[in-house]
């Protein structure tokens, strides 16, 4: 097995004691032209969060077997995977991480955190009431890893939670009942893949569907949210939001986006701290000991 | 049944199908003088954060049979309960919301959110790399239902948890181990009862015995812990710390906790958040009906 590793942090992390006969191989995925040596490759590790890289090199790796992203994303990807190849995506990798800053970020604007670093500033003990998670009807739309550490968390703190996924299963709503419960959510959060059938989805006509004061969560890719509907609401104080990704991304100074009100904004940072690189280190250890041994690969979320 | 029920708000908010028979006896439980009747209370629920009522007078309720705290924590209360009578806190009534205080606090240091904050007002997307939850082993003193929440959302986000309570059992290690499970511990909640046996618990040894940079939270009682071992701590910028109480309570102005670093400080709100009182009303309802009915009472922690 033969096993292209970009990030080198990654190539470094993985164990010793891989299978004999596995062979890594070295390039930059960038401005070093494609090694000679890409016709032997059976496994693709890109860098992470570097986007999807081009057919026209992909087509380059005829041994290709599989693809192992170190997202839980693969937006951009599906194109550009060559016939046959599996893609593979980072599910657990940023999981937990990711379930933190969403729940956090609804917290934040629950809890009014803002108003007691006021107080405290002003060393005054003021035990204001304020709104909570308890009680709240929360949405998830997604019910992978990430989707269902935010539904378990938000259980926890006691909220009732609905989780959605693309096919209707045991505790899981099917995608088509998403406009009947988003009516009766006081929390929406967007957990699941940008594809051709997202993209957009959260338009004018989503955002309007949505009770007074009920909060979008987006911690999964921006191109999922009308940006400039959501602002609309945002500036209403209709709505409000947490946002971990954005539309465009990165966001350019000026945007409307980084003064509106109602808004937890913070820059892609759900994934990507710390561990994220022993964790990715270990999946693809695992991913090249299944293809070694012929057993089949975890995570396949797409065969080109 | 003869119910005093202090809290003018959540005797409003009782059903009107409470047993036949069940009878209401109001007081404010503060300037006004002992009702005539208390001789014919059977249950009495006193004010939410207001303190233990003085032995003197609970000793007039000569036909009590139970008390109902609408508090987790129950510090004050064994000691004036009388001979017999039954103490039961408010398990349940505020565990979402001073789980997800917890939380968001432990979540507030390890991520950096003010340095966010920073950079969104000068319109910089800047995807620092962070610390997280995902990694981190917790140790939760208590396995009660606040303890066991935190603990449900602390693994949800990828941390590993061991709980402690007063008692070895399945899935919860016992306080002895205690001494040794801080020694690898990255976090330490308290959530656990302030009685004779914890006050004072986490004294300047207790801390010493903590890896640099580990946090303590206390959403307990400000009496777990040594406030003046604590501050020197955090002013050697060794330890960090969530606190939600504090001893004193309130903390008045210019006392060195206001200023001191590497501290999340919120002024006692874990409970009492939107919806604690339906909360309450519907756990006294409960144990109404079940006094009436003679069944056991939910929730009891001390027989006087």
């Amino acid at each position: 097995v033969t096993v292209l590793c970009l990030p080198r942090r990654i190539a470094e992390l993985l164990p010793d004691d891989l299978p004999d006969g596995v062979r890594l191989v070295t390039w930059n995925g960038r401005d070093q032209p494609v090694p000679a040596d890409c016709a032997t490759v059976d496994l693709l590790v890109p860098s992470y969060m570097a986007g999807a890289l081009d057919a026209a090199t992909l087509v380059r790796f005829s041994r290709l077997r599989a693809i192992q992203l170190l997202s839980a994303g693969y937006d951009g990807w599906p194109a550009v995977t060559p016939a046959g190849v599996r893609l593979c995506n980072g599910s657990g990798i940023h999981g937990g991480s990711t379930a933190e800053l969403a729940v956090a970020g609804i917290s934040a604007l629950l809890r009014d955190w803002p108003r007691f670093e006021r107080y405290r500033a002003e060393h005054q003990w003021r035990d204001d009431r304020t709104d909570a998670i308890a009680g709240k009807h929360a949405v998830v739309v997604g019910a992978g890893d990430i989707g269902r550490r935010i539904g378990t968390a938000l259980e926890a703190f006691g909220a009732e939670v609905s989780l959605v996924g693309r096919t209707a299963r045991e505790g899981v709503h099917w995608a088509e009942e998403l406009p009947g419960l988003r009516a009766s959510a006081d929390i929406v959060v967007l957990a699941a893949p940008l594809t051709e059938q997202t993209r957009g989805l959260v338009d004018a006509g989503f955002l309007a569907g949505l009770r007074d004061g009920a909060i979008l969560v987006n911690i999964a890719r921006g191109g999922w949210v009308d940006t400039g509907a959501l602002v609309a609401e945002l500036n209403a104080r209709r709505l409000r939001a947490v946002l971990d990704v954005t539309d465009p991304e990165p966001l350019p100074a000026g945007h409307a986006l980084w003064d509106a009100p109602n808004l937890v904004l913070t820059p892609h940072i759900g994934g990507g701290t710390t561990g994220w690189d022993v964790r990715s280190a270990a999946l693809v250890a695992d991913q090249v000991r299944r293809l070694h041994a012929g057993e089949p690969l975890r995570h396949v979320v797409h065969l080109g």
